[in-house]
């Protein structure tokens, strides 16, 4: 059945349980806080990165609705737990006391969950997942959003890209699922792909489970299975005499568009039109031209021509350029797996821990050697600070356990001198929403078609600067000058003060 | 339940028809032969890529066993033909008559599959599958077969790869699934890590649903989750007092080793020996060589010291080279991204169709502006001509459809110059076996277990000239000489003359 099933996008496709899709140590953390009896201490973590994908300016947020059902359906299985209760430990001991295995089967999730809605454009370091609950549990999440988030964001953000370099009016269709990393690799990035801009996709399960449009030709294979190319062209067209597309290399590219013409002639007097020819190989920019060229003289100016051949942002820009003549891009490989940077880098940090007596939040900080990884203290938000247009111009992060001063000033954490004083009655969004509270979730999540039309809305918001591949504007993005202040002070505790 | 559950990797996880696991154009293809009466014309594919990754100098072979349940399970439910049948075309036109949904709901898979085994080394333009068939269903396992073998493929060659780096005694551990593309994209990269060299892996459903060991230690957060680093060591040495690896570098590494080894003293004094430190960031080189020194002079020289941190063949190589004091490499992105280069183009091929009066074999061929990326005809067969002690020599194809000669010779497709005589008397194998007649499973696939002995035998028996990561030799891979000889022909025969 067709179905927008944004809501459910795991379950339609996973049957299996999936909690054991985790990380060893967040079990062994998990048995070792049950053992200390730190399990219920509550905990803040964060999830975001550290610089947007692609050496570019921003990322499209996504994998959310992957997230939201994955924690609906968290719970452990008598098999997940029979499995983890055969784990031996290097003396031959069992790994998990008895204990700790009826704990996990009685564990009920009970965190709130707070996020960015997919589609947002997002920065580095904006909490893009705040969990908030018994450390156990908050701790035992981490993996499973990482991996849910990392890799939807990380394409969603280069299909947005790709629309950036196609232009508004052009198609772009997905053609990725026989290079993709394994099958989920292939289905969530096809949606992740349609999310971020995407017009369709070849990949039929996804059509199916997520209702994205559904487009394709046919293989050289078609070709070779007749005796010549016309008769093949001919033979596609009788199948699908108003949606034909035609492979035309084939044997030779120019050839092949001649005996497109000839057969979209034929279609013509039978009361059709040849949809479009597709150009896979060779010289794009000049065999565009000439292909257009061919199909103009023989009045089939309105015949598409589709590209495609390990084509992405940049051989897209570098095409338009040289003056190519394609209207419907056809991207594989170097979408669905982000080949020039195929992992954004996402982390999932400790922020805040109730005291050992239940009184007060402790803020916690992880230092590394470059400023750039030392993690930010507090419970956050990120409020977005827009234009009368709604054009964003800053966002700033701060610790909403702290009071915040009235006159409001953000602070680059990479840069400390670079300050931003933030007008009064400036018109903002938060941009954290509840999506878990106690465990329960809180929210309808849009679907997929309405998460693509805000996702072109939110990017064409931004300034075609932060937008641009090569170089592009830092947005501004800040500590509230406080929570910086707290954040240095709670470094300098930390790190011990080294002979020089 | 623990489960070396090779022979159905995916039916565990994906409950759901995978049947749709296809580009759209596989079935408007289908559809197309369907309505020319072409369905049942016997075909023959070839499933191969054209140069191993990461410029290396061979692959390892990987994916058959899902490849297997997929085909074994491969049937049209009455939701996927009821989504089908919800296709239009742009007309509004239904994509599909209901005759072509019938067809597809009593479609058996009835072909012959012919497959190398998972663990062998191969090279470019080896058929690592052959499928023959009904054109119809041999062609409708295109999109499936590339997914689950390219991205196998590519992830068993790096393990490979960094098990070369690391020696045979180092311990790998697989901790990429947080960073991987989606949900398969890290349980089927933990199972090809595993099969290509890696020891284990921390992906817990790899550990559950394929038998892998699963490893790990502990997070940042639980450093910061107790008042200092020595108390969050002794407390994690309390839950796992054998199998403790304490993460060194929340604060300050090397101040963390000496917590480390003040935890592990007191450990020793109840008995128990501390497994290991990890160090996660920073100068590794230095920083382990610092460690090793201190463990040591403290009197733990066993205790293992653990990497991690975008680490790859490459960062090993250089790391030993400089004398660094690491034993156990944990390796995650870079390993199940196959960073450097995260796809292998794997094609698959049309080589043979029976003519229109069944009489005969038709060999075809994709021709392309690049030789290389011209198809090889026929229905072929890998012999692999081994020394007496068992190493490859060479390669060659052949096509089981013609006589072969009684000298044979070789010749390789890239450079026609370079040419070899085959010895009288060489050993070697075959190395496609049956794998499905008529659609019927003919043999047993083995454990992953056993897979992973033979790809480790496999790769030992490669020359290290061509195992070496910098311009490695090129195995030699010939087309038999009658192959070559009528593969020319057909091109010459295929291409038009053009103009100078």
């Amino acid at each position: 059945m067709t179905s927008a099933s944004s809501t459910r996008p795991l379950a339609d496709v996973y049957a299996s349980s999936l909690s054991l899709l985790t990380d060893l140590y967040q079990l062994t953390m998990a048995y070792g806080y049950w053992k200390q009896g730190l399990q219920d201490r509550e905990a803040v973590f964060h999830l975001y990165f550290r610089r947007p994908p692609f050496e570019g300016g921003y990322a499209v947020c996504a994998g959310l609705a992957y997230v939201a059902d994955w924690l609906e359906t968290l719970h452990f299985t008598e098999d997940d737990l029979a499995y983890l209760g055969s784990l031996r430990g290097s003396k031959g001991a069992v790994l998990f006391e008895p204990g700790f295995l009826e704990y996990l089967r009685q564990l009920k999730f009970t965190c709130d969950v707070d996020a960015i809605a997919e589609g947002t454009v997002v920065f580095a370091n904006e909490p893009l997942i705040r969990v908030k609950g018994p450390l156990l549990q908050a701790q035992l999440l981490e993996t499973a959003l990482l991996t849910l988030v990392n890799f939807q964001t990380l394409i969603a953000t280069k299909a947005a890209r790709i629309r950036e370099a196609a232009g508004p009016s052009d198609q772009i269709l997905e053609f990725g699922l026989r290079r993709a990393q394994g099958i989920d690799g292939g289905l969530s990035a096809s949606r992740a792909a349609y999310l971020g801009g995407a017009d369709g996709t070849s990949n039929v399960l996804a059509g199916q489970k997520f209702g994205i449009p559904v487009r394709g030709t046919h293989a050289h294979s078609w070709v070779m299975s007749f005796e010549d190319e016309e008769a093949a062209f001919a033979a596609y067209a009788d199948a699908f005499p108003d949606d034909s597309v035609f492979l035309v290399d084939t044997y030779d590219t120019l050839e092949g568009v001649r005996h497109a013409i000839a057969v979209a002639r034929r279609m013509r007097e039978q009361g059709h039109e040849l949809a479009g020819i597709r150009l896979d190989s060779g010289d794009l920019a000049y065999l565009s031209r000439e292909a257009r060229a061919l199909l103009n003289e023989a009045g089939f100016p309105n015949t598409r021509i589709v590209a495609s051949n390990d084509l992405d942002e940049n051989l897209i820009t570098s095409l338009k350029l040289q003056g190519a003549q394609i209207d419907t891009w056809g991207i594989g490989t170097k979408l669905v797996t982000a080949y020039d940077q195929p992992a954004l880098g996402g982390v999932y940090k400790l922020a805040a821990l109730r005291k050992a007596d239940d009184s007060d939040w402790e803020f916690t900080i992880k230092l590394s050697e470059q400023l750039a990884k030392t993690s930010i203290p507090g419970i956050l938000q990120v409020r977005r600070f827009v234009s009368e247009k709604g054009q964003p111009r800053a966002d700033m992060l701060y610790n909403t356990a702290a009071p915040l001063p009235d006159k409001l000033e953000i602070i680059d954490p990479q840069d400390i001198t670079r300050r931003r004083a933030v007008r009064a009655n400036s018109d903002y969004r938060e941009l954290l929403e509840p999506i878990f509270r106690a465990g329960q979730r809180v929210c309808e999540l849009p679907t997929l078609e309405e998460i693509r039309q805000y996702a072109q809305r939110e990017v064409h918001s931004l300034d075609p600067s932060i937008r641009r591949f090569l170089n592009p504007h830092t947005y501004p993005v800040g500590l509230e000058a406080s929570l910086h202040h707290f954040r240095t002070d709670l470094i300098l505790e930390k790190r011990p003060l080294r002979p020089a």
